[in-house]
C-alpha cells in the first residue's frame, strides 16, 4: 500500500532576510494544507490523478502562490492563468494557456483531458468551454490582492517583466505550484499551475501548460512537475527529458532530476527546479536556485515541508 | 559543403482515387516551389534557419496547404494559426498559437524567438506583438477560398471537428507544414505551421507550435518536424523522442524515427508522420498513414517529391 506526495509553490531568489517569519510559517501552512488534502485521498486509495489536482487546488486557491487567487497582474492589469495536468497509467493529458477568471485552472486542464478529444485549448476559446461545462468563474476583485497590484506598479515604473514576486534588482521569483503523486494502484500523475509573470505582455506562455516541458507523467518511469524561468525549460524540454534519460539511459529518478537541473540547467542559465517521483515513491526535488517552496510526504514518511536548501 | 532540406506539407488518407492529375501535380509543384527557395539559400552558404523559414513560406503562401493562405475554417469562420520555429546552433526557439490574419506564421515565430525574451505567445496578445513589429497581418478575404469553406459546412453538418481536407467518412488529413535544414556550416534548423482543424472550436491547439512536440532541432543530433494528429504528438513529445533515442540511446536518425512513428505512435492510434533531419545530412520522412505531401533534396542529391508510399 504504497503512496508519495510531493508538491511545489514556486522556485527563485527567496531570500530569509527579506521574510518575516510570519510570512515564511505562512507559506509552509500553505504546503502543509495542500500536502494533507493530498494525502487524504492517497491513504483512501484514491488516484494520483484526484491527489495532484487536489492538491493543486489547495495552492491555487492560496493567495501566496502565484496560481489561481494568487496570479500576478499581467501588463494589462488582468490576470492570466496557465495550467496542465497528465494521468501516467492512460498517457492521456489536458492544458489551458491565458485563460481568466477561472478559480482552478487545473480542473479546467483536467476536463480538457476528460471530456474533449483535445490537449490544449488557449485563450478566449477555453475560455468559452469553461462556460459550457460551468466551470466555476470568479470576478476579477477574487484575484486581486495590494501585493501584487504593488508588484505591477513597481514593474510598470522599472519597465521590466517580473517572474513573480519582487523585492529588488536581481530578485526572481518563478511563482508556479505543482504536484506529482503515485497512488496505491501504482499510478503516477502530474498537474502544474502558474499565474505567470507580473507585467507580462502579448499573451506570453511558459512552460507550465506544456505537456513535456513543465508536466509529464508516465506509469513506466516517472511522474514530473516543473517550476523555473519557463522559456529555458521549454527549450529543454525539462520533464520529458527527466523521463527519457530513465527510460533510454536507465539513470535513477534522482540521477536525471540532478543532471537535468543542476547540469544542463543551470549550465544554460535556466533558473528553477522540479519536483518528481518514481513508480517505487522515491521523490527528488532540486533546485539551482536560492530556494523552492516544497514539501513531501509517503506512507513510510512523515510530512515535510521546505523553503531554502 | 554538405547541404540537405526536407519539407513537408500534411499527411493522412490521402487516396489517389479521389485525387485528380491536376490536383496531384499542383501539390507536388508546390513542394518543388518550397525546395527550390530554400536551396537557393543553403547553396549561397544561408543559414539552415534562413532555408526552413523560407520553404515554410512557400507552402504557407500556397492555398493547397492547410498553413497560411490556406488555413482551414474554424467553427467561428475564422482562421487561427499556429507555427513554431527552432534553431539548432543556439537552441533558441520561438512560437505562435491562435493568430489571425497573419500572411506568414512562421516568421512571427521567428520574431518570436529573436525579438523577444519568449519562446511563446497565443492569441490577442500574439497579435498585438505582431502589430507592434509590423507582422505582414492580411485582411480575412486572403485566407478565403471556396473549397475550405465547402469544407466547413460539411464540417458543421456532420457536427465534426476535420483535420483537414475532407472527403468522406474515416477520411483524415492533418494539414501542416514543415521544413527541416542542415546548412554548410552544420547548423540544423526546424520549423512548422498549420492552420488547424476545420471546425476547430475553443481555441484548440495542436502539436505545431510546441516545441519538443511538432518542431525540435538541436545540432547535437537532428532537427524534426511532425505532422499528424496532434494531441497523440503532443502527449508522446514526438520531436524531442526522437532526439533522446538518438542522444541517450545512439539510434541512428531512419531507427528512432521508424520506431517514433511506426512502433510508438501507431501502437497508440496517432496517425501522421515527421520529417528529421541529421548532422551528417541524413534524411528520414516515415509516416504511418496512407499519404504524406513531402519532399527533400542536398547537395549530392536531386530534387525528389512525393505523396503516397
Amino acid at each position: 500500500m504504497k503512496y508519495s506526495l510531493a508538491i511545489h509553490g514556486g522556485a527563485g531568489t527567496i531570500l530569509p532576510e527579506s521574510m518575516t517569519r510570519e510570512k515564511e510559517q505562512a507559506y509552509l501552512q500553505g504546503l502543509k494544507d495542500a500536502l494533507q488534502i493530498g494525502e487524504q485521498i492517497l491513504i483512501k486509495n484514491g488516484s494520483a490523478l484526484d491527489a495532484v489536482e487536489a492538491a493543486v487546488k489547495v495552492l491555487e486557491d492560496n493567495p501566496l502562490f502565484n496560481a489561481g487567487r494568487g496570479a500576478v497582474f499581467t501588463h494589462d492589469k488582468t490576470h492570466e492563468m496557465d495550467a496542465s495536468i497528465m494521468c501516467g497509467k492512460s498517457i492521456t493529458a489536458g492544458a489551458v494557456a491565458g485563460v481568466k477568471n477561472i478559480k482552478n485552472p487545473v480542473s479546467l486542464a483536467r476536463k480538457v483531458m476528460e471530456k474533449t478529444e483535445h490537449v490544449m485549448l488557449c485563450g478566449e476559446g477555453a475560455m468559452n468551454f469553461a462556460k459550457l461545462i460551468n466551470t466555476e468563474i470568479m470576478p476579477d476583485d477574487y484575484f486581486y490582492s495590494e501585493e501584487r497590484y504593488q508588484q505591477l506598479h513597481q514593474a510598470l515604473a522599472e519597465d521590466i517583466i517580473l517572474l513573480d514576486h519582487y523585492h529588488k534588482t536581481n530578485d526572481k521569483k518563478f511563482g508556479t505550484v505543482g504536484a506529482v503523486a503515485l497512488d496505491t494502484n501504482g499510478n503516477l500523475a502530474a498537474a502544474t499551475s502558474t499565474g505567470g509573470m507580473t507585467n507580462k505582455k502579448f499573451g506570453r506562455v511558459g512552460d507550465s501548460p506544456i505537456i513535456g516541458a513543465g508536466t509529464y507523467a508516465n506509469n513506466a518511469k516517472c511522474a514530473v512537475s516543473c517550476t523555473g524561468h519557463g522559456e529555458y525549460f521549454i527549450k529543454s524540454v525539462v520533464a520529458y527529458d527527466v523521463f527519457c534519460l530513465m527510460e533510454y539511459k536507465q539513470l535513477s529518478l534522482e540521477q536525471a532530476c540532478h543532471l537535468v537541473v543542476n547540469t544542463k540547467l543551470k549550465n544554460i542559465g535556466g533558473e528553477g527546479g522540479l519536483i518528481a517521483i518514481d513508480k517505487e515513491g522515491n521523490i527528488s526535488m532540486p533546485f539551482n536556485s536560492i530556494g523552492m517552496y516544497r514539501g513531501m510526504l509517503s506512507h513510510n514518511k512523515p510530512l515535510h515541508v521546505a523553503i531554502y536548501k
